[in-house]
Order: C-alpha cells, then structure tokens, then sequence
C-alpha cells in the first residue's frame, strides 16, 4: 500500500486553508494543520510535508505579504492555484438554539466581516479567538451552552456543529486565492498556462515600464503585480508578476528572456493550470 | 496669541510617528496622541486635527495597507512626505543597570528586529507591549526595578528614561517614510516636486503597460507603485503610484491629462517637496 501524501495547512482542521486543499488536490491526502505561515513553509523544506497550501491573497483585504516573502526565502514551486468563496456561518453546538447564544467566538477579521448580522444582536459578547474553525472544536469540546461561533461549513461537519445562520458575512464577494506548492515541479516542462515570477528591476529610470513591455509588446496578459521592498536597498522593490503562458514555449518564453537583460534578478515561482 | 495647532499620530507620546512630524512641521504644535490609524483619520475630519502624520512603507516590512486604504477613503491631501530611521534602543527607569534586567517589554516587531542583541543576553524574558514608547511609560510609571523596553530616544527624553543600550536592532536600513496629511490643500497650484496618485485602470488586456507609458513617454520617474484590491470587482486592482513632478505644469500634468483617457478613476492624493 502506498504511503499517504502529506498536506500542510496553516489553522486547525476545518480551516478554509483545507478547503483549498481539497479542491487543489484530487487524491486523498493526510491533512497537517500547522500553527503559523513559516511553520507551514519549514515543515515542507524539512519534508514533513509533501505539499502545502497558503493563501496569496484575498478580494477585500489585499496580498498576504507574508507568503510572497517566504516564497522568495524558500525554493519551492507553485503546482497550481484555486479561488475559495470565503462563506462565513454561525455555529453553534449540538442543541444550543439561537435564543440560548450570548458570546460568539471567532478570529477579529471574521467578526469585523460579519458586522451586519452581529448588530442584529448587539447584546451577544464577541470575543477573539486565534483561529476560525478552533473557535468551532473549542465551544463544542468545552460543551458550551450560550456560545456559537463564526467559521466555515467544513468547520461545523469536523466538529459536529449545527450551522444557525449560513452565509453571514457583510460583503459577498470576499474570495482568497491559494496556490499549492511542492519543492519539485513534476516536469521539466510544466503545461500550465499561468506564470509567476519575481523579479528586481535594474535601477534605471523607467525600469518598471521596461519590464512590463516585453509583456505588453508579445501581447502577454499580466494578471497581478505586487511589490515588496528590496531588503538592504532601501526604496528599491522586488515585483512579483503573474502572467498568462508557459515560460517554455511562445511569446511567454521570449518574454521572460527579454526581461533577463532589464533585471538584476529574476527567478520563476511557477508555471500551473488557469482556474477558470 | 494664535491657536496651537493641533498634530495627531498614532501611538504614545514618543512614538516614531511624532519624530515623524517634529521633520516635517517647523512651528511648534500641540501633540495628540490616538490609538489607531482609523482613529488618526476620524480625528482629522471631525476637525479635532488640523494635521496627521501617518506612516506608509517601511524598508523592511513593505506598505502600510491600512494607511494606503484610509487614504482612499478619506479625501485628505498629503502636505509632506518624510523618511525617519526606526534606532531601537534600550531603556530602563532611572537607576536600573543592565545586569538588573530580568524582563524587556516592546511591542512585538520591535522585538523581533532586536534579535542579535537580545540573544546575547538569553535569560531575559521577553514581554509584548502594545506600543513601544508606551512600554518604557510603563516600566517608568510603575517603577519597575528589573524591567527595561526597547523604543526611541524620545521615549526616553520623554518618560525619564535611561539608555543602557543605543542602536541595537539587527538591520540598520530601517526606515520608515511618513506623509503629513491635511483636509486642505495650502493652494491651487502646489509647489511639490513629488506627486502621489490612486487609479483603477480601464479593465483592458495590457492596462497597467498603458498607464505607465503615459510617464515613460514624458520620462516622468516613477519611485512607488502599489497595488490593492478594487472593492466590487474581485480579481481587479486600485495603483498608487508616486512620481516626480507637479499636476499643475510640464509633462506630469500632460501625462495625468493622458492617465484620465486609460482609467475610470484617478484622483490625485498630494502633490509635495521631495526628500532628498
């Protein structure tokens, strides 16, 4: 029988990290739930892991600039991606109603986003939790009889929660993007039609406009540019670039060998299927 | 006698964001201390401000997206930009010697830039405080006998405190810059060298190569750009963009002119003296 695949994850189980997962990798794996993004990243160089998932960013608050750091401190590669509806629910243990609820426990940014339904109930305390789906395992081992609290479905299956109210949060349109990384790709020649890189420009006037252009002039769409700052070259950026294409054939190719000659550094985080 | 004008920052009396505004604002002005950045902005348009210094980026922990999103937000104009180098020191009450430590409290990240020296002193505890000039308030306050807190001169000078160790971070290339911000503009036709900007490109294969040009055409030198994510439209994004020139004359404002043709918003943030 072959050995399990193992997947790290930062939260607890039930975590939308976990979601993620599941839609990224069609077999079944040991899921491995860790404390923190660079516990997530040192397990996998330390092959504790044979992949992890991390979120990139999120449509109302923005990159998560952890990870592109520790994407660039670690060697690995981006496998694929995937987009996470974040749906935040009112859970509850077995047989509390909702008259019975008087505190409910959630992480703050997942309180701040359900701000619309927690006002139809301004006498419930909110109080802070570390982690989404822990607030969920916490109130029901603890057998709490006046607590709910604010995580994902999957959260309430794990632990045996009662969803109270689906769906809560303030704004709809909240979506994480995850990639799944492993420390090898599967092929030399991956078939992915999605590219992300990092690169320094050279120091150069212009030299942004520079690096875009051999995009723009192989009419190579760029999906999302990030910077972050250039450690030990104060006011100087690294950009992080996705694009649309393989870096091993076409226009993408040329592209990136183009941009060789207007960079200082430049290094391909990988290359994975498009979600549509 | 004229009204003192008032000044707030986020933090405590000490904190690195009223180094901030003692550069940037020559005539003495009334201090006042808020605990948050939301705080700062609120306090700034109900008029119980007529000026706030927020930070924007750091070198080594990149943008403040907060402040880049309160920016958005609220309609104020940036008056002034500043660069101030974050020096961490020791400091204890008056009396306390360094063999007397036993616990340093900052906060957090102040903390964590202090690693080389605080592991040659590897008994001592560490204590997260939720400000660092608070932290050396505190120490001082309480009179603690065995306690020291890692902050800024000011705090220092401020509190009565005494340093036992100056200029102890890790990395000496931390700096932050901060931006004065006002609800008014000193005139119609700013005398800044420096010109900072929010747009959402039209939704275009190649948009953001098409904003950049119109500066790059005119050799207008862009220093930042920075990306968020453009409420609404989930997988699109909001550019700050900072460049060298004036709205009001030369090729910044042609290129501005040109800039309205490619976006469906801009609006110009300031228009200030350079940092040289």
């Amino acid at each position: 029988m072959p050995k399990r695949l193992r997947m790290g994850f930062q939260g607890e189980r039930g975590a939308f990290g976990e979601v993620a997962a599941g839609k990224m990798l069609s077999r079944s794996v040991e899921l491995v739930p860790l404390p923190n993004f660079p516990a997530v990243f040192r397990a996998l160089a330390a092959r504790k892991l044979d992949y992890a998932t991390v979120p990139i960013e999120n449509t109302l608050f923005g990159s998560i600039h952890e990870n592109y750091d520790l994407l660039l401190k670690h060697r690995f590669h981006i496998l694929a991606e995937t987009r996470v509806r974040i749906v935040h629910n009112l859970i509850a243990p077995p047989g509390v109603s909702l008259r019975q609820v008087r505190r409910v426990y959630s992480q703050p940014p997942a309180l701040g986003q359900c701000r619309r339904f927690l006002e139809q109930h301004r006498k419930w305390e909110e109080v802070p939790f570390h982690d989404t789906a822990g607030s969920v395992r916490m109130i029901i081992e603890q057998r709490l009889t006046d607590a709910a609290a604010i995580a994902s479905k999957a959260a309430a299956t794990i632990y045996g929660g009662r969803i109270l109210a689906a769906d809560i949060a303030d704004d709809p349109e909240n979506y994480t993007r995850f990639f799944l990384l492993g420390r090898t790709t599967r092929s030399n020649r991956p078939v992915g039609t999605k590219t992300s890189i990092v690169f320094a420009a050279k120091n150069l006037p212009g030299a942004l406009f520079r690096c875009l252009s051999v995009f723009a002039l192989r009419d190579v769409n760029l999906t999302k540019i990030e910077s972050r700052p250039l450690r030990g070259r104060p006011w100087e950026y690294l950009f992080y670039l996705d694009f649309q294409g393989n870096p091993s054939s076409g226009p993408a190719r040329n592209a990136l060998k183009n941009l060789a000659e207007t960079t200082d550094f430049l290094r391909v985080l990988g290359c994975y299927p498009t979600v549509p």
